[in-house]
């Protein structure tokens, strides 16, 4: 286990959104990282963020790749998907570490990625997709993280388990019904993200044209019926999924399947029929499952929460370092 | 048409919820009826309505069966079941016209009745369940209408036409995941309905043991997967419903089937691709319903969505109540 | 009394922002009014509004001055200010009466119009300041109404006619600390009506700078000191409004003052030491005003609630056109 | 500075309201404490809180005097204000080290304690006022607690080194507009708190009429007037503060008292005429304070913003407990 002996150097492009922020917020605090530099767009003048004073009080600079590099051995990357696409590249080729929080290396399959993520180069460098619980073994000698995406992360940890261990029937559709708070959407002010547009509201979009599906998907290595709504909440995604179970399968069984699949995961929590509700994650980095069974029809719902920022996007990120780099695994996270 | 010659006499039991306080909105600006009495608990003092002030500045006074039906042609029980159920029964024998919004009369299954709602008496009167559009023919002749609940509103409406026209594959299951504001859960504090349990998250209940799934299933003649969720929000619904077409059915056709069954429903707006969202429902007596198709899988994805308390309880009482008298079905609801 | 012989042609320009949408909204369902044209900005391709879809389903327009005074006699502006100065001087030499929502015309001081609407020729047209009860006589004659601002609605009402009766002590400042929802920052999406920016936060906005402070003064014929917040709802205004009482004045002098001042205005509320909250007014024209003193202090709170697009913008300017043509104060707007 | 040799042993009761569960949160990452034990109302079985799992699993138990005395040094109580004034003295009496969250103790003045905490012993252990920016010096050798209550926090942090350094125009009224989120009011659901009241409206309560207000005049030494409202939000507490500054007073020596008063007090964030937001302050231990003069009126606007169950309840606690224990103030707080 690393005992903090040497402080890890870290970087972080995209330090404004809100993501951005969050980032900032954990690595301040954690014990194993020294915040070398924060940068936000390209030509951006320094500035400082208010929700971090005495927190962290660095400046947020101009974007610059050479600083960025030189002063940092693990770079966060909170970009859109086309300047992820192109710095991460560079940034491996110097020999940094890089955990990428947008969806640009994610998808293996050529095809998909060319389709969603068109300006991700073909010849990426080699990827570990990051989800902590799925991928902990890869993560130490990781050079690019994709770090997983915020919809499948709540989806693939409720699901995966269960169909690694064959007990959904999958002649009938898996449905994922996906609530997710309006700071998903990022801090660019649109009409659809206008307070008097969402509050006292609620509405789906992205019907069977989200490229989180394929992600969530390729996972499972299944398709998937995904439905995301924008739900008036600023930070939180709940999804509730609907899966047919094979015959003879009980809710006993998806309850010894998933605490055997987490007994060492410190950020899931199995909450059995007691179902979660976005309140008890938000500000956290748990993921918290729960389940009920319909014997009469084999019907499974399950429902699965995490806040968007914390595990769906810079919590996870901070996870996937501490994995990467030897620290405990929720390091800085509580 | 009924040309307000007679102007309806119309007492309200149950005038304090927030239901109550909708009918009195309703019925007070109604061109057809003279609001003759409202009545809250038994014993309860005379009281005014705060948010009624200059629109409706009449007494609601303690329940008095007989002061309820002498001045009465027509009632509204907007009552707790248990006194939904004793009422009713004696309104109708003094021949009064009743429109329950409470669920003590909507199962025509007494098994299921008996389960669901105990207190009722199983030599009920003629019941007509109350989903205007569906019922429109039964209304002038009815003497207890007992109005839909507000999930089985919007799940009906979307659901029923299609399933008629077996457009659907009922080997698949069909999934209504559904969610509502909190005033669906009435005016009594409870810890769940408390403003900061509720704030900034989400929550299921009652899956696979709510009793709307029953008043769904009898409407639809087929059994369905409901789960509901409270909703951040004060006053809407909406359901995202899922099922499996059978092979063949596209798009087109759904469009065609809806537009066909609410060709003459003034209250029934079909959108299309353009799904709905509950800020245009809200406030309203309309129910909005919108598809997408995945021909890939043939999935349809319906949204439906409507105002609670106005299409999910008070409006379509007064709805009801304007098909049975003979009024235009819109008349006061707009 | 007009009754409705002849129907008014009302043009609405600017009708696809919050308060156009709800203009039609009400004018839609106004007896006594034709909605001839509705238009959008300049060049704008004719488009539905879909939360009026079944209330008013005409198309809304590009803007056209030629179509919009040919078609109508009264033309209700919900424009930018720089707009309602061009438009509403030609609409007023064809002879078209105008109800302008914008501040554009409200200032009558020229160097205070000049400072805070610099857009508005100095040599506008006769105006009538369009709060309905304070310029009640003025309206019947009126040419170009300047609607009251939303803020200055609640604050003159309370406070008028206190000062007129010479009620308050003025060695103490006028405080007016406004709280209001987004929808009164419009519809274009900013950095801080951005939903993740506003909801679960308060903040203060525009301190010691507001136009409406200029306004308010005006009418009170007194400085006050003004600070308005941006408050995580939709709709909806509550001042706090605190002045120090002369010698003798008690809350009983406060409720005579009052009552007498309104005893003739249907849609003013008094509700004494049951103070109003933003929920009784919202979605309504009412203008609801409690107060408490404290008679050790002298210091007298007033609250003062309406809806910021019912009574503060929308509704009262159908308010003034009812009085201007002649027909009851508050036709369609309950 | 304590360096953790001895970790101090910790009890809390009153661990399942919103402040207890938020006491035990912060206690639980605290390095210097043990949490020895955690109890709910007399005689209530053992439980856990969902909200705590993995961050602190240990059982809340019934209330024991002797079990919450033994194995402690010291102990938190977030109770109702007659189960501390009852509580308190015995601990005390103990030797415990007691950090008491509600008002009993909290004023000195002998009549108005009499008024507004009637159930509060004459004859009370000596008492530090625990608000400790104020009463720094005095915390170590406390016995016995009384931390501010929120209201009071965010107002005597902005106005108390203002008064000292006699800048203020005290011929004018000090006023003091405040807006809480609903967690102040607590987790008992009552009607004022229920959702759907709360939801998209605002509303004053306990005009002239709270005991917050003695509690500000007691450490200001002056009156004032006080007028809370109910926010619709969970979490956060804004005040908009109106004084007169003496004449030549102006924004410059605000800025300049206000910094020499806080230069040492790490959880202090000055923001000048950057106002401050609620939504900065909300999951943290910061009080943020802005100012604007209005030089022609000499009037000063303050803006004072804390988490009413941080800073202004379980963070002050353990701030309090920081100091008082020889602990860094912000230690386990950020």
């Amino acid at each position: 286990m690393n005992s903090y002996a040497e402080v890890v150097r870290v970087g972080v492009a995209g330090a404004t959104g809100y993501t951005g922020v969050e980032l900032l917020r954990l690595l301040s605090r954690h014990p194993g990282v020294h915040v070398s530099s924060a940068m936000g767009a390209p030509g951006a003048a320094p500035r400082h963020v208010p929700a971090l004073k005495r927190l962290w009080d660095g400046p947020v600079n101009g974007l610059d790749l050479d600083v960025l590099a030189d002063g940092s051995d693990a770079v966060f990357l909170a970009l859109p998907e086309h300047a992820a696409a192109e710095l991460a590249p560079s940034l491996v080729a110097r020999g940094k570490r890089v955990f990428d929080l947008s969806g640009a290396f994610r998808l293996r399959d050529a095809a998909l990625r060319r389709r969603w993520y068109p300006q991700t180069p073909d010849a990426a460098p080699s990827v570990v997709y990051g989800l902590t619980e799925r991928y902990r073994d890869s993560l130490p000698d990781s050079s690019l993280v994709a770090c997983a995406g915020c919809y499948p992360t709540a989806a693939i940890l409720a699901l995966q388990p269960l169909l690694q261990a064959s007990l959904v029937d999958l002649a009938a559709p898996i449905i994922i019904d996906a609530k997710s708070g309006v700071s998903g959407a990022g801090k660019t002010p649109t009409e659809r993200t206008h307070f008097s547009e969402c509050h006292g509201s609620l509405s789906a979009y992205g019907v069977f044209d989200h490229r989180h599906a394929a992600e969530i998907e390729q996972e499972l290595g299944t398709p998937v019926t995904f439905v995301p709504h924008l739900l008036p909440i600023d930070r939180g995604i709940l999804e509730t999924i609907y899966v047919v179970l094979k015959p003879g399968v009980d809710a006993a069984a998806i309850g010894e399947t998933l605490h055997a699949a987490y007994a060492n995961s410190p950020l899931v929590r199995l909450t059995g029929s007691d179902l979660p509700e976005i309140k008890h994650v938000a500000h956290t980095n748990f993921c918290d499952i729960g389940w009920k069974v319909n014997p009469a029809t084999r019907q499974l719902v399950l429902i699965s929460c995490i806040d968007n920022l914390g595990k769906g996007a810079a919590g996870q990120a901070v996870q996937n370092f501490n994995v990467a780099f030897g620290f405990a695994e929720g390091l800085g996270l509580n």
